[in-house]
């Protein structure tokens, strides 16, 4: 796969997560560039990444990455949220090609939509925990009030997105976070979803929510950023300009590729019909 | 740690898991065998193991069997529903002394209590999907209907051990159960617990079951089977006399020794001072 590429070749996209979350990232994607050739990693013999220290998050994702541009990607969207705070320096040090993390794109939107400048972030424990979020958030003007939701990504692939137990898990996070605003004078517009498996809750979110809160899905942000990107590059935009719908989707997991493909299906909106299994010695 | 070992020594007891749930294990050890060395090695870069496939978790599983015998251990315990699931046989073939795991006991016991023949087995996904319960079961004379509960372990590592969350999630999973059991004309009298987190919500299980069940842990049974092997053993019966508590552990992690401290004293019902940090190569 490392033949140079021809100028009138599709745009080869590596994305990258610890698992089958960020396929709501390429999903996403494809409706925006849709002649690309997309080459998604998911670590899924080493996930979760949320319960791991930096150091091996970044040599995960560091591996990861070059994987991908070894097979062509010529720009990387790490769609793990995880990575993103733990590694994203040390993926775009490794790397010789565009990286873009979900974490700064979601920061990007925020700053863009909140009218009050403060901002809740609903993440796994690992993301709160870097304060990634927070640190992204104030370098653009914001407040932040970091949430860590554990339960919802094993909801989610227990598959009780429409659920009574999920949604008290949900109001349970929810009153939590929005009395520690409070307790801090915060007065949050937006709500950053910090975690790939989240916008599957999405409809319970807004039903929980108090009324005109923003929900922000970092998926959505992130899509639109790869596309300005790849519009203002130099060489691209010829090689995404067609509206027609030709993308090319390559599927790669460590591990688990029947699980992938299953509960994966889920998360792209639809069907997975062929996952490879690749060994990165974990 | 590779010296050979004096006959007053006392024995070297090695306990292995993915991460710190097998210290529910050495916890019911150590009033049994007070003045043994124990080993605890939770393999948590690579947890959880019950996503990840036979081969690789039989890979890792081996890879640190291997360890606590370089470490001395001269009988080992594979204190994880996966690991003994998935890997049992390939750790025995690779190791050099005794191995036991948890499901062979923890079907052993149901084979000693229940009355009606029937089981019922609480379980991770991929224990579940292993069936090594229902195989262990049978050959023992037992029916069993096995039930994954994959929300449990989330909830127990939130802490959520006494909360009206993880009642409703133990009826509605304890109520899927029932009916399965019904549907198929099994009355079971006895609960194994097949996986390390789940005594610590044995309380609620208690509160939720049907009256005149039988719980059965299987880090009790595991320990009590442990006690009995050594005592006998032809030599070492000598060095596990003592009732004076002596117990020595060493708790080694491959990632994150300030979670395994913080949860696994919650685990091992008394604190954790110091945890060292291992590279599998992960």
């Amino acid at each position: 796969m490392s033949e140079s590429i021809a100028d009138a070749s599709p745009v080869r996209i590596g994305v990258f997560d610890s698992g089958f979350g960020g396929l709501t990232v390429l999903r996403a994607l494809l409706p925006r560039i849709p002649c690309a050739e997309f080459f998604y990693l998911g670590d899924t013999a080493r996930l979760p990444y949320g319960s791991k220290s930096q150091a091996t998050v970044a040599r995960y994702a560091v591996e990861s990455a070059q994987l991908l541009e070894s097979w062509g990607a010529q720009y990387i969207v790490i769609a793990c949220n995880t990575a993103s705070a733990l590694a994203l320096d040390a993926i775009r040090a490794a790397a010789h090609v565009p990286v873009l993390g979900v974490i700064e794109t979601g920061a990007d939107s925020a700053a863009d939509v909140s009218v009050t400048r403060d901002v809740l972030v609903l993440a796994t424990d690992a993301t709160v925990q870097s304060h990634a979020y927070a640190h992204a958030c104030a370098a653009r003007g914001l407040r932040s009030i970091e949430k860590a939701c554990p339960l919802l990504v094993p909801l989610i692939e227990e598959g009780w997105i429409d659920h009574s137990v999920t949604r008290q898990v949900l109001h349970i996070y929810l009153d939590q976070a929005l009395a520690d605003a409070r307790a801090l004078g915060h007065t949050p517009d937006t709500v950053l979803l910090g975690c790939t498996h989240y916008p599957l809750v999405r409809p319970l979110l807004e039903a929980a929510l108090p009324a005109g809160m923003t929900i922000l899905n970092s998926a959505e942000t992130t899509a639109n950023r790869v596309h300005r990107d790849l519009l203002s590059n130099v060489y691209l935009p010829s090689r995404i300009a067609s509206d027609r719908n030709l993308a090319r989707c390559h599927f790669f997991a460590t591990d688990s590729v029947d699980k992938f493909r299953v509960l994966g299906s889920r998360f792209l909106g639809q069907p997975i019909e062929r996952v490879e299994l690749i060994d990165l010695g974990g």
